[in-house]
C-alpha cells in the first residue's frame, strides 16, 4: 500500500443523544451532518486513472470546501476496483453546494465512463468517533 | 436523530504516494495503519441496547486507546437495524491490543446475541480526508 499517514485527526465525539431543543426554545438545533457510504465498482483497466482523479478531488473538496468535512476513499483488499467512500457534510446545505463546484464537476464528468456502478448508502450517525493522536 | 457534533476533526490527509522506503533504508517505513469496515445486522427488538453498547465502547475505545484513531458507527436511513462502522487503527499491533482490552471483551460479549450477521471488509485506504472546522 502507498497510502501515507501525514497529519492525525482530533476528537470528533458524538455521543448521541436528545438535542433537547424543546427544553431551551432560544438556542437552536445543533446542525445535523449528511453522513454518507458510497459504494463503487470502478472498470479494472482504468483503475490507477481512477484513483488519481479520486485523490484529486478530495484533496481540493478538503481544502476548499468549510463543510466538507470527512471524504475517506478505501478501496476493498483482494478486489480493489470495489471502492468505498465514507462522507461526512457539515449539513444538507454544504452537501448540495459540493456538488455545485467545479472540481466535484470534473471528477464527476472525468470518471463517467470508469465508474460501472454507484450505490450510496444514506445513514444516520450512531457515534462518530475519532482523537489527535 | 439524536447524535450531536461535539468537537470537529483535523486534517488526516492521507494523499498517497510510494513510501520510498528503498530511497532511504535507514528511515523505516511509515507506520501503516489498518482500515477496516464493519457491517453488522442487529436484531430490531433489541437495537437501542446494542446501540447503548456500542457507544459506550466507542468511547472507551477512543479515551483509553492511543492506536484506536476513528471509529464511525452509522445505521442505514430508513434500516436502522443495519449498522455500518468505519474503523482506522494505528497499525495491526494496535488493532490487536484493541481486541483485548475489557471494554471490547465486554462489548463483544453483551451484544452477542443482538448481532444476527458481521461481516468485516478488509480495506487498503486511497486517501483519507479529513479537517478542522
Amino acid at each position: 500500500m502507498t497510502c501515507r499517514w501525514l497529519v492525525l485527526s482530533v476528537a470528533l465525539c458524538g455521543i448521541a443523544g436528545p438535542a433537547h431543543a424543546a427544553d431551551n426554545p432560544a438556542q437552536p438545533a445543533p446542525t445535523q451532518p449528511v453522513v454518507r457510504l458510497a459504494e463503487l465498482r470502478i472498470d479494472p483497466s482504468q483503475l490507477e486513472l481512477y484513483r488519481a482523479a479520486l485523490r484529486e478531488e478530495i484533496e481540493a473538496s478538503i481544502r476548499l470546501e468549510p463543510g466538507v468535512l470527512t471524504l475517506y476513499a478505501v478501496s476493498v483488499k483482494g478486489d480493489p476496483a470495489q471502492v468505498r467512500i465514507f462522507e461526512v457534510y457539515a449539513d444538507a446545505a454544504a452537501y448540495e453546494s459540493h456538488l455545485q463546484t467545479s472540481h466535484f464537476k470534473k471528477y464527476k464528468t472525468g470518471t463517467r465512463g470508469m465508474v460501472k456502478s454507484l450505490v450510496l448508502v444514506e445513514t444516520d450517525p450512531i457515534v462518530l468517533g475519532a482523537k489527535a493522536k
